[in-house]
């Protein structure tokens, strides 16, 4: 029988650590920020929306400073990107200003396979974080329902006649669901006979992977979300004729169920910092920040906002800023790289079980992929700071090698111990922050719009990859031309590569030069509005492990849940 | 392009009334059932759970009085089961009692169908009504993501070894969306090589179809909740030895994924009267009930409970008193059960399109129909009265007709306007209600859980169907010895048959006598702990029509959400 008390909750677990703080009604959390109790949507006492009319109103205030938090290539010894991002926000706060963070929420794909949830770590985390792990406020379902209703009446369209006259075997629009589950990915759907549509090959992603959820995270406004869905290109027809998603007639009811999901969330650190934790795109096919909204609105609301952009800063933060800051007209005022001395001596070639044992040497040379990233980040005009995110297993001598590897480069390095001490082992960090950030601004984009669509490629592969040259396979220049044709050459570029490398090849540790790019296969996200260039096989629905997280996730007697990380 | 504002909004829609009416702060009505506010968790202004503690304190109270509405066998003329059990709590509200209202939460798949919302409908609605037919507080997404889970587990195991020897053509756990989407009934899965598992047949069903949902509407606590999943059968080993969902290890999961869902929601009627509105199961293949949870705490906190069963009262009233009841130890102190003149013309022959045109002949033939649905009913030891929801076109005569009709039966017929007039418009029916009420009760099951399988299903189809016999296939035989074997023998079964006929044929209106039943099919849901007996085609997932609803419903510039009913 099922044994339902035997199951003990580990003290030390990120859920037992968070669980020991009393969260701030959410109400007192907001007018932290001056947001009046009017304009706050609250889900229980400790999660709030902000309603869109008040959010509207932000507009024409003056904004303040955007503080971007990326990474070095990441490895499996880890940074702490959402650790520090929450540590560096605590630690403005601690300093006295009125600070915020700006987050994606989790999916629950990797909550209850390998990754756990995305709330940060330690004593640098969100709060509640088991609700923001699982359902949060119902945003991704949401996304999940707009979605799926689409592919509904798309198939539906079919059945009825097709007037539309779709190709069902050019059908571009997949199914989502938010879980990892690899037997969905590639399926037949239509099966069983006439009273079930048409057999045709179909398959789900994650629903952080749907053009759905990357608009969700660009829009500025209810209506710029119905124009950007409605422009979404879904399928063809024999004639190659685009299918937009607003023939299928389902926008407004897609927009119905997105309004209150479009609404941006509030939640609050573990020291009572106010963060605002909405959308989350994919950082491959998509470009991997929070919603414009929620930025936008926390900018509006505090003198300093901390946001983070996903995997390492060739493509979370070259996306943020090629592609988000583009598109919302915004510009951070500084970049913090986060490095750690494990990762930095993988990448110097230590294998993960010998990371134990000081190695100095190893760090200094894997610093080489540190560096890389400030002098990419520094081509866009923003003054950049390295936190070293402290693990007890760091030496002097190991921590020292990382400031010598970049001081040639004028660039400082912070020891941060937020994980273990919250917003105070982070003050460091955050102070130099502060400086740099009231530098003027030099901010520029990596290319301009006007580019055709293969050199922008060619300008993020020579520029922030180091690549010799990029290797359009034909099929993918042709649909470049067919995309600047049908009026798409404007757009930025969405590069879905290995995070592991600067390279197409994840075992190409440090700071490869001299390798080749190959782009395989180009998608158009019209209603995104960038093109995807896919370097590589990137998986849009993840499979879960042998031991997956969901075995040890449990509810216990008392209604609390535990084993979430 | 899209035309954002060109779209009118119908006055006269049932949204449009709804939002005429500004409904009280949640905390009022909560103040009316003497919740107390900390035990009430917001979901915005509006809406509302009530916390698992305080729930489970209600246990010791005495119980108030539980009304049953249901309806005779429902036609595409509409009988208005949902807005009698809404004008009928708001008459017990306006005569000064204590009442409260249990609903079904919507789904999805009939709100962007043919079918529209579940909130009622004219002064008879429960609201904020487009929040309710939307994502309400996010219940049915909840209940998706753990039956998905689980679903992914299944493959995950299989992939990963499959140590429990699972056979994947015996895999008896299907996936579910809350969409209709008809492409998705039949499908293979694990399609496109090693790397995405064993292909194999697998198809969705709608949401409210899945086990979880009948579970869900049936447990009495989170313990129960999670032993319930833990013991369904999910599938079989070549030899067939059945796997049951805890072998997976993720029912800790699920309940954590269910935690939050569980607490039954709390919205309002337009009249400000206190509505339970929590989960949905199917009423063919599940009992189609609001859950156990909400149900009991009502009972527990108002003086008069009004709740609805599905379809009509062969199936929905009789799988509430046999399941719903049976399992969770309430009964019924009266049921009401609803008619309307259109209806019962189309029982009396008379087609659709000529239901305009005065028929007292017709009203009366077809009011066989209603007087067995009375007569069964009181198989049950349950009071009984008829309410007739008034239409416009209704003449005296047939009104007239409809009450000689049954008054051999010592039944009275309440003409009510409750969708016209509000709760004003039920009042007559409250007062007797009322009286039915307080007789002492004689309330007995149909059948005692010590009865065959089968000769439980020959029980229902001779007393409540009429049917002659029963037509057994030699497989379903065959499985249900093979239940008894297994130790299910007990369970009640729940019969999955056409809602519009006491027989198995849909086109046998009114009140069909020694028809044969034939049961094609039998499943064991024993985690929700019933047999499930089909008798005829059933579906699990509703396809979209030619013009669903979906093209209808858009958000105004201004964030209002039009076009639902």
């Amino acid at each position: 029988m099922h044994q339902r008390t035997a199951r003990p909750i580990d003290p030390n677990s990120d859920a037992a650590i968070a669980g020991r703080v009393a969260p701030l009604p959410i109400e007192q959390v907001a007018a932290k920020l001056a947001i009046p109790p009017e304009a706050l949507y609250r889900y229980g006492p400790h999660k709030g929306k902000l309603g869109l009319d008040f959010v509207g109103s932000l507009a024409t205030r003056p904004r303040g400073k955007l503080i971007l938090v990326t990474a070095i290539s990441p490895t499996p010894a880890g940074e702490g990107k959402t650790t520090t991002t929450i540590g560096l926000g605590d630690a403005l706060a601690r300093l006295g200003r009125k600070a915020a963070i700006c987050l994606r929420e989790p999916s629950l794909g990797p909550v209850f396979g390998a990754k756990g949830g995305a709330t940060g770590g330690g004593h640098a985390q969100i709060i509640p974080m088991q609700d923001i792990n699982l359902h949060f406020t119902g945003d991704l379902h949401a996304i999940s329902a707009a979605h799926n209703l689409l592919s509904a009446l798309i198939d539906n369209h079919v059945y009825w006649g097709n007037a539309l006259e779709i190709d069902t075997r050019r059908i571009a629009w997949r199914r989502v669901m938010d879980l990892n589950d690899r037997a969905l990915r590639h399926i037949t759907v239509g099966l069983g006979g006439p009273a079930n549509g048409f057999p045709r090959e179909d398959g789900f992603d994650i629903t952080v992977a749907s053009e759905v959820m990357a608009i969700f995270c660009l829009a500025e406004s209810l209506a710029d979300l119905e124009a950007r869905l409605s422009r979404m290109v879904v399928a063809q027809t024999r004639a190659r004729r685009l299918i937009r998603a607003e023939q299928l007639e389902g926008v407004g009811s897609m927009v119905a169920l997105l309004r209150d999901a479009f609404q941006p969330n509030i939640v609050q650190t573990m020291e009572g910092t106010p963060a605002l934790v909405h959308g989350g795109p994919f950082a491959n096919i998509a470009h991997g920040c929070n919603s414009v909204i929620a930025t936008k609105s926390a900018l509006a609301l505090a003198d300093f906002v901390v946001t983070e952009a996903g995997f390492g800063a060739d493509l979370g933060a070259e996306k943020f800023l090629d592609i988000k800051c583009r598109q919302a007209g915004l510009e951070p005022a500084a970049a913090v790289v986060v490095a750690t001395v494990r990762a930095l001596k993988m990448h110097g070639g230590v294998p993960l079980k010998e990371l134990g044992t000081p190695n100095p040497e190893a760090v200094a040379l894997g610093a080489g992929n540190l560096k890389r990233h400030v002098e990419n980040l520094r081509k866009f005009g923003v003054p950049v700071v390295v936190a070293l995110n402290r693990f007890t297993s760091d030496t002097e001598a190991e921590r020292a090698a990382v400031a010598e590897a970049v001081a040639p480069l004028g660039v400082n390095v912070h020891d941060c111990s937020h994980w273990a001490n919250g917003g105070a082992g982070a003050e460091g960090l955050a102070r130099e922050v502060e400086a740099l950030a009231v530098t003027p601004s030099s901010f520029r984009l990596l290319y301009p719009d006007a580019a055709p669509l293969a050199a922008k490629i060619e300008t993020v592969a020579r520029e922030i990859y180091r690549a010799a040259r990029v290797e359009f396979a034909p099929t993918a220049r042709a649909k470049l031309a067919e995309f600047e044709a049908q009026g798409f050459g404007a757009l930025p570029v969405c590069m879905a590569k290995t995070q592991y490398s600067f390279s197409a090849d994840p075992s190409l540790r440090n700071a490869p030069v001299d390798h080749v790019l190959p782009v395989r296969e180009v998608r158009l996200s019209a209603g995104a509005g960038f093109v995807v260039a896919l370097a590589g096989d990137i998986m849009t629905m993840p499979g879960l492990p042998s031991k997956p997280a969901a075995h040890d996730i449990f509810v216990t007697p008392d209604g609390i849940i535990a084993g979430l990380s």
